[in-house]
């Protein structure tokens, strides 16, 4: 088992890697300070992995609550089911809430555990290896909205993450791909080895390799630590790991939430922005050519959409959380390994990317 | 003009208290940061107030959005017509949000500034003597939900607070009477003197003199900081700010939001957490007719409604945030200017009290 300890002062904790890691009882009785905990986890995932939890919660006053599974079940609504349960089980505020499934049920177990009494503490046990590399660190938490992607929410961070990669064994092969976007953003903004390391690499990953999957897991963690620990707030450096994500919520807004994977999405999104970054005079080509073919070889979308337009696109970019007074900022790249902080684009430059791919 | 300073380190913030603060559009051009402006308030307050704060927002992108007046608005449901005014007009993390009104629009407007894009600036400007005394200090946000009283918030701090006495020349008398019910508890729970001025001078409060009820603002204020400067989150001595609360949510949601005044209810609960602190054996018998007598003066009701019964209430305080793992804990009294941290009761105790006040 790797530990990769997130340092946030007196909200660190830390994440558990490897094989087994949810089947260890004592890691739960470490983090559960009260009696009770509401395990939260969806339709797709309690057949396989509720049992095998509320297994080691012999003892509590062990509660779940299923949710559909899916990104257009992200919204307030939903969450209020996770508020019910715990009402109507007389949930205290040292109730532990346990959120078992990807990010979505990530990111709402974790809003719902910021919001239940104005806060309660919480377990992370990511099925997903998306949510393993992403969500694991960093304690962004919230809901959407019908007119912007996870504009509702809270930064709030976990007891600790129990990330097993033996879980990733029933993960289906587009969702394990949809995971890649963001391993290879880590790369991207700041890791150039690692980003090396995964054009040699890919192949083992997508075999689901035990050890190529827990190396993965905590270079990426680490990787996503290091700018956390420096900026929780998204003040400024943390802002980079929204690379491709401008655009990636855009497309998800557009398709429809659930139409296209939260990881194809960014890696549209990382395409797009080195193409951007290229038009900037930044990127050379060979290098947005490095980046599309690892995510075409990561069995990932690079270009969006043939139904939403540019106009489209750049309309639902307007509502971002990086802009500032209604001018829309991105994240692009020097190098690969090198990202910028948010920056004003030349809307012509930005035109002229979209319509490239739109043909 | 008073101040009244919150220090709560990187989260401090002034309350400026007096006549006419709501008019200075220089206290408002000091804490606002970028140019987008969100004015909350609700359909009672908007005809009176809104176009004066307006007008001190000139050379703002100001928007205004008025929820239906009420307890019973307090929810989910009514907070996403809140992110939905930010998202129709683009506002980004750098917008700022005005509350302008009751400690219901205060506690949903700081809880939408706390989730909308994991949290924007607020400015609180409360319109009652509630909320002025109550929720101006220590950044408790939130909802109702049916099964209970402000179930889901945030501990959320404002910029800065606009306390205008003059503005209390519009509230009604029931509504005075019930931002006094808070006032009484700060001297029950720690200030024997300010409990003592009360009894000496509670007819100037309730006539509206602008002295009296500057330094009633302030002292209360004061009261409240020292409190949660000590302890933000609830953790110890904060709780004993809940004097009176549990019976109090118990009697709103029991009676149903918005059919008795949030006030009102405290204050009956502040002469049951009197009568249970005299079963202790804490209190004497002539405190607690003082307590009885000066929530009578005050105009505020001392019983609870006919139709509640001592079951319904008891049913109604389990699940209250001060329990744990089940059990009921309340704030008592040792004596007049002197609480107890929260602690269990004896069932028995709790019904006697309940039930004396229902014969």
């Amino acid at each position: 088992m790797k530990i990769v300890q997130i340092e946030l002062g007196q909200r660190s904790y830390p994440i558990y890697i490897g094989a087994s890691v949810i089947s260890d009882p004592a890691l739960y009785r470490k983090h559960i300070k009260g009696r009770q905990v509401l395990v939260v986890t969806n339709d797709t995932v309690a057949p396989l992995y509720l049992d095998k939890v509320l297994q080691q919660l012999e003892g509590y006053q062990a509660v779940s609550v299923i949710l559909p599974d899916g990104e257009q079940f992200k919204n307030l609504e939903v969450l209020n089911q996770i508020f019910d349960a715990c009402l109507l089980n007389k949930f205290g505020r040292n109730a532990t809430l346990i959120a078992l499934g990807g990010g979505v049920t990530g990111d709402m177990g974790g809003f719902a555990a910021a919001c239940y009494q104005r806060g309660i503490p919480f377990i992370q046990v990511p099925t997903t290896l998306l949510a393993q590399v992403d969500s694991s660190v960093g304690g962004k938490t919230g809901v959407n909205h019908p007119l912007g992607k996870n504009m509702i929410g809270a930064f709030y961070q976990p007891q600790c993450v129990l990330a097993d990669t033996l879980v990733l064994g029933s993960l289906d092969k587009r969702q394990l791909s949809a995971g890649l976007a963001e391993v290879i953003k880590y790369g991207l903004i700041r890791d150039l080895e690692f980003f090396t390391w995964l054009e040699v690499n890919i192949q083992h990953v997508l075999d689901k390799d035990q050890e190529a999957l827990a190396y993965v897991i905590e270079r990426s963690c680490r990787n996503k630590a290091e700018v956390v620990e420096e900026d929780e707030t998204e003040a400024s450096v943390r802002a980079t790991l929204n690379l491709g994500h401008t655009f990636g919520h855009a497309i998800e807004t557009g398709a429809g939430y659930g139409e296209i994977l939260h990881g194809e999405a960014v890696a549209i999104g990382l395409c797009l922005a080195a193409d951007l970054s290229r038009r900037m005079g930044w990127l050379a080509n060979n290098d947005v050519d490095r980046i599309i073919m690892l995510c075409k070889r990561a069995n990932l979308p690079v270009i969006p959409p043939k139904n939403l337009t540019s106009d489209q696109l750049i309309q639902l970019m307007s509502v971002d959380k990086k802009n500032m007074d209604g001018e829309i900022r991105l994240i692009l790249l020097k190098n690969i390994g090198c990202a910028t902080l948010p920056i004003g684009v030349d809307p012509k430059l930005l035109h002229s990317t979209l319509e490239n791919y739109n043909h």
